[in-house]
């Protein structure tokens, strides 16, 4: 199998992933925070092994203030209704994913919230002039993809950090295609909340992410319930990361997630970043000389995190992917990929699009073999 | 290490665990239901089978009304949230969990639900007329524990189903303690939404747990985000399991998840129930002959599920459960347990209490080395 779906998930995961896990699991397994005697102990201290990594992979001073969610959808909904309050205006942008527009729209249904989506080009590309021009008094909130899981294209966030802050607002990234593949210092860029998946370029296993929290911001809790701290209380302590993370946690997986992130750090994001956009370009250059073909997204020479999108004249992207999987043994994701404001910006709402996404592990010859496939495929129609 | 903490998580888990967890990291860890390739497909089904033998285990007819969470709290969160609404009445009990008064709470200060907590006696019996004393035109909900995390009683949930379901109310349970240890048929019980832990009697790994919701209830979800179905809408999707499982899922655990059910079936509930149950009277029959030691929850004979928990006298919990860690490698779990309404009911609020819990795999021996502990611990203070 060549798998060039990484944007969903990446596979395999790297040496130590999986050893990890099971020495969680087969070891001190017992409840992280939940007892005091030395399994449980042990179990914490891996939490916070993981916790502390992804602050220096991140520059997040205090490790305490990133919370673990079991995804980053997870992560997504703890920030959007643990901040807004009834009446709050929102600005997000056409690239969202489901994962950001379905609670925004859910609050705007029972809250009374009120939602903007900012302009982005066909390319991707965020319109900052068409954001300046959404605020209002009661815009707490800018929300925005780092890199939309469809066009692969990179918000500017310094300058949407700017704008929101000028404003008075707050900001939420969405770091579900960029963290651990692109660099991201959060004080540099000033990012205010970000949600980030464990299992995509961090490498961990599915069941993972998290949210970083900057201090200044309090946000109720998603999750009420047991936290092994101040438990006579009916309420949620305020001790970080407890606050955020009542029940039991995912123990081997963050565990799993640390050696993920332990990879990332020792590779380098800039080393990463570089190689997948290598092969994203190589991709582009077959790709676009191929009749029937049309890529989405930015245009050759310009950054992108590791997807290529494109559509075959004539084809439903369902049924290329389909034909890829069966014919060519290679994996691509295709539909609508959680994402029908992204797909109304790119034009491709009738049909969707077949997206291929690479990832640390690709190498030359499979995105050579997928350049075949797509080739002969077009040969065949 | 004695291990007598199953009442947290349960350790080690049996043979096939973590071999399901790692055929689904390195094999077809794709997203399930994220994509149309063949190992996208390959972790759907995963999902599906764990989700079928769980139907099996509590006799639910379809699969599709288990919601998979990351962990009881997040399952009860769901289903709290998700069901009540402002000016509710809710009837909880006495021995809640704080993943279970904690949300209460907090919909009590936001959304101006009112919670009456039912009593309970110091055995941990429920009072079953003081139950019935509390229902008010606008109650809507039952919730109770099965089994008290800190008294091991086990609640009559035949009997609080009938009398929520005569005043109209809807009957949560919360199977902590009890899902795979002792026998639960949903349908036989009427239960009407049930949440369970993965990690703890039904031998998964931790970061993973779920919710039976039964069809005719619908919930409003705690994610919304993407689904991989009905991508366009902007709210979520009305089927199941989609509507309540938004985000990538926790794939291998779900794997793990499953090798800890087939175990649990092969082995049989009652088997499990019967064979901690009489660990449990030996423990308390040798404890409650010690000087000093005294023992909470239901008598010598009467049903429990593994938990014996007791206090030394003089001591705090704590104190014991350290000496029994390091002195003696013992792991059981000392304090208050998330659960301050239990202690309030058992009398221990102050000093705590040393709870050690057996699990499958419990050996006479190792109750045999808690006991002996126990007597040097009285004799050295």
């Amino acid at each position: 199998m060549i798998y060039l779906d990484h944007a969903a998930t990446s596979w395999p995961k790297p040496p130590g992933v999986g050893e990890a896990m099971m020495e969680i699991l087969n070891g001190p397994a017992a409840n992280a925070g939940r007892g005091n005697h030395s399994m449980a102990l042990q179990a914490g201290r891996v939490l916070f092994r993981t916790r502390s990594q992804l602050a220096k992979l991140f520059n997040i001073s205090n490790p305490n203030n990133i919370a673990f969610t079991s995804n980053t959808t997870s992560a997504l909904n703890l920030a959007i209704k643990g901040f807004l309050r009834p009446g709050d205006h929102v600005i997000a942008t056409m690239i969202e994913h489901n994962s950001v527009r379905r609670p925004l729209e859910y609050l705007r249904r029972t809250q009374g919230i009120s939602v903007d989506y900012a302009a982005v080009d066909r390319e991707g590309k965020l319109n900052l002039e068409d954001l300046k021009t959404r605020f209002k008094p009661t815009t707490r909130l800018v929300v925005c993809s780092h890199s939309s899981n469809l066009l692969g294209s990179i918000l500017p966030i310094h300058d949407i950090s700017a704008v929101a802050h000028e404003h008075g607002a707050t900001l939420l990234v969405d770091a579900a295609q960029t963290a651990g593949t692109y660099p991201i210092d959060v004080q540099d860029l000033n990012i205010d909340l970000m949600a980030f998946p464990g299992h995509k370029g961090l490498l961990g296993p599915q069941g993972t992410g998290g949210l970083y929290i900057r201090p200044e911001i309090d946000l109720e809790p998603l999750l009420h319930g047991g936290t092994g701290s101040q438990s006579e209380a009916p309420e949620q302590p305020d001790v970080r990361p407890d606050r955020f993370e009542a029940g039991t946690a995912n123990a081997p997986g963050i565990a799993g997630l640390g050696a993920g992130v332990s990879f990332v750090l020792k590779q380098g994001v800039e080393y990463i970043y570089q190689k997948e956009w290598e092969l994203t370009q190589f991709i582009m250059e077959e790709l676009q000389s191929i009749a029937g073909i049309s890529i989405i997204g930015p245009s050759l020479g310009e950054s992108r995190t590791g997807i290529v999108s494109f559509t075959m004249a004539g084809r439903d992207a369902s049924e290329v992917a389909f034909a890829l999987d069966r014919d060519y043994g290679i994996a691509v994701r295709a539909g609508y990929h959680c994402t029908p404001l992204g797909h109304q910006t790119a034009g491709t709402l009738e049909g969707g699009a077949v997206r291929a996404s690479v990832g640390y592990n690709t190498t030359t010859q499979d995105v050579e073999a997928l350049i075949f496939a797509v080739k002969s495929l077009t040969k065949l129609y």
